[in-house]
């Protein structure tokens, strides 16, 4: 009997079931750095002990996007092996700050199944929870993935397509507990911005002013930092016989490139607070140059305690070797589809302090 | 005088000499995050503090072959530097864990001599401990190297083969003392893995489902962390006019590298505690993409009190552009030479619980 | 209002003013392991806790050009976001060691501005000051570089140059006050080096023996571990239609590079204690092998109390795809500008124990 490792394929599922997903991860103050190295992150919550110990942390905070990529990277090998395409994102909450030291762990519970009607692939949407070794959940996120099935000529009819919600309410947002604004009156210092949550409107899109060429290690070395085991990242020589004859990026290394390119302009945000909703556009290949824009499309003020707190509702775009700040994108074409230059279409919540003035 | 640095030649090298290398090394948690960036290895003991403390470890340990990197990277300016070709390795033993802050150093002892019949050169095989802070040796192994001579036109005529063992015996095999699978009763949780030593028969080949496409500065990131400083892996200026035209990988990047993707289907393997013997059967370079298989040629109990473990012997073979799962490939050809795409040839011994069943 | 970061232009700089730069960076452990993946670096003083306990320090050292590089790529953002080149350093001294857990953080004076005779833009002086999170000054250097104007047709006639010191006296060079020599008598066991201070001659050029060929991700991971900002390293989608048509290699990664391939011939050397000038001769680009040579310039003895100790005035040199060890390299050409293959002309006091016998 083979131990070569095969995955789960569509069948393999069953609605309600929870698979505890392998390898615990211990982070260590280096993953924090080999993150800065791979993205050229700058948010001083996460490079700077005394920002972070100012604002109520202990110490510098594991990038709320560094987990996320460890809690899913422990999904692929029970998930997404098998996975034609990661569809989408909803309903993703940064629950707990993560520290040095910290050891995540990940869970997923099978909340819907849906076979397509062509009956040669299904759809599992997934909700997966991060645990650090205390057992607190961290984060979770919903996400639906296209599997391919074991019997493409056997038909299973399922059909049980989960309620996602489309956003997070302002007022659901997880706020750390440790955060503790009364002693601050100003981020100038730490993070070189000028702009608090009143300086933001509805409507205005910043268009970030770098760009990010992206090679073959910096993905890999970070899609393996997080133990990602998804082989289409990974394997040329399989890839090439592939529709694109070459490497996919693992789609949250462009979560976290635009996220760092979107520091200029958003210097005061603390960090992202939830996800609504998101999906990977395009796909991306080493050679591409990233780049990204903000869009603002709500400001809210947080409830009490939490007053001196505001969130942003923000529409993150990443788009490849085309400048948004530099040339007029369409997002979508004529038949709404994506302009074939988005990559990554992120609709997501971040925290903010009011001005103190 | 010049102070440029050129190396020892074969004629350098006296019979029982003991060569102490330089730069002792600390390792930090952050050289265990490189490690599993390089290579994407999983394997818990060394990414997870709660999996490591569960077993009787103070806390994750340095992966042990990130240990043998250091050890023989120390070894390279001293024995290989002038090395025509990294010949064999025979009884490698690992003998205590390493922790980050940890400090590493080497020595080597010249234990043969033998000039080739051409007289161009010779064999220097050594044997090179290495040691940590507190003196206490952590690994050991045997080595042979071609090496240079600084005139080929003077014979010596020396040669001195030392007697080295063909494999170790099971019941020699170093057991880590902290060791304790008292209160383990099921790995999976961490591991993901259901097979226990009782699980693997002799015969068994297990064809690893990965494969890992090698760039250049993956490798050369690895080997410049070990402080390896040996030319052939980082001068493409001179390595142009060599006989490959390219730089080459350093071959322990592909025991690494190897070692990583034969996790799948080995997931409860809690450490290599030697080597019988192994060699490099052909060069790798950059574009490459390896794929590992792993053969069961033993299993044995181990003494007490070690009566919970078993150890597995293994040869893990190392492919390049050829999956062995979806092609046959004959590790020989018709005289007995490797056929091109077998890279590593490996023969160890890992340590396996019992099944508690 | 756009948010867009577009950086300041010559008319932006106000003589005698201080920026604060954003982000203070703490680093950790794993910094070390990365700074030595990305260059090589071997000098024990940073990889060693029993050598830099041995002589006084707490633990290994964060290299002073690390320490350097995130202090240089605060500033990116504030000072030479617009340059088009840079073009001097001038009294850079290393004033205190910075130890893992340090936050950096930095600031720079306004000490000169020219305006060019074409009116196109103007020369920028500034002494950046690095700050540990006591707000000791750590390293402090001057450096001039050539910015562009927002409004290249008003003139602004501005001519405040300052003097800058060409050297920096042997008496005046910053020794750290935790080193202590009683205890050490050979360093050997650590370095590998036998040569001390009286081993080095006025005159003498070492050509260090090593070659190291960088690639694209190299570069990019350490100048983004530093946070710099500067678009020319990170953005070939729009270096394609640049001058060179490929990203610029930011200068201190060769300056790196060529000081871990100098370990070699100058092992004993405990560490730099500052620059007295340096330029980058030449633009270096992935796919460059880089060579070093060192000439000693002078030999100093420091006074009471470190009379263990010396001073080697050394001017580094670095070149690509040429080794000065096997090839004669004019510096200068017949007009007086570098030959093409070399990078860096660096000017350096190197602190050296003197031999114990």
């Amino acid at each position: 009997m083979s131990k070569r490792r095969t995955g789960n394929f569509f069948e393999d599922f069953t609605l309600g079931e929870t698979l505890r997903h392998a390898v615990p991860r211990t982070l260590h103050g280096g993953d924090l750095s080999l993150y800065i190295a791979a993205t050229g992150d700058r948010r001083p919550l996460n490079s700077s002990t005394p920002y972070a110990t100012s604002l109520g942390f202990r110490r510098e905070v594991v990038h709320e996007l560094l987990g996320f990529h460890v809690v899913f990277g422990k999904s692929v090998s029970d998930i997404s092996l098998n996975a034609v395409a990661n569809l989408g994102y909803a309903d993703l909450r940064f629950l707990e700050p993560v520290y040095p030291g910290d050891t995540l762990s990940s869970t997923s519970e099978i909340i819907g199944l849906r076979e397509t009607s062509s009956g040669k692939n299904g759809v599992v949407y997934v909700k997966t929870r991060g645990l650090n070794q205390r057992d607190q959940e961290v984060l979770s996120f919903n996400r639906w993935v296209l599997v391919n099935k074991r019997d493409p000529s056997a038909k299973t009819g399922i059909d049980e397509v989960p309620d996602l919600p489309k956003k997070i309410a302002a007022a659901d947002l997880p706020v750390p507990s440790q955060l503790n604004l009364d002693r601050v009156h100003d981020l100038r210092w730490a993070t070189g911005g000028d702009d608090y949550w009143e300086d933001y409107k509805v409507g205005e899109v910043v268009h970030h002013s770098g760009g990010m060429t992206l090679e073959e290690s910096d993905h890999m070395q970070l899609t393996r930092l997080v133990q990602n085991t998804a082989k289409v990242h990974f394997n040329q020589h399989t890839q090439a016989s592939s529709r694109f004859g070459k490497r996919l990026i693992y789609g949250g290394h462009i979560i976290s490139v635009a996220h760092a390119l979107a520091f200029d302009g958003l210097e005061n945000v603390l960090c992202m607070a939830g996800w609504n909703g998101g999906s990977h556009a395009n796909p991306t290949f080493a050679g591409d140059t990233i780049y990204a824009s903000s869009e603002i499309l709500a400001t809210e003020a947080l409830p009490s305690p939490h007053d001196g707190l505001g969130a942003l509702r923000i529409r993150m775009v990443a788009y490849k070797n085309a400048d948004p700040g530099q040339e007029q994108i369409a997002l979508r074409g004529p038949h709404g589809k994506y302009d074939p230059s988005v990559v990554l279409d992120l609709d997501y919540w971040a925290l903010i302090p009011k001005s103190s003035e």
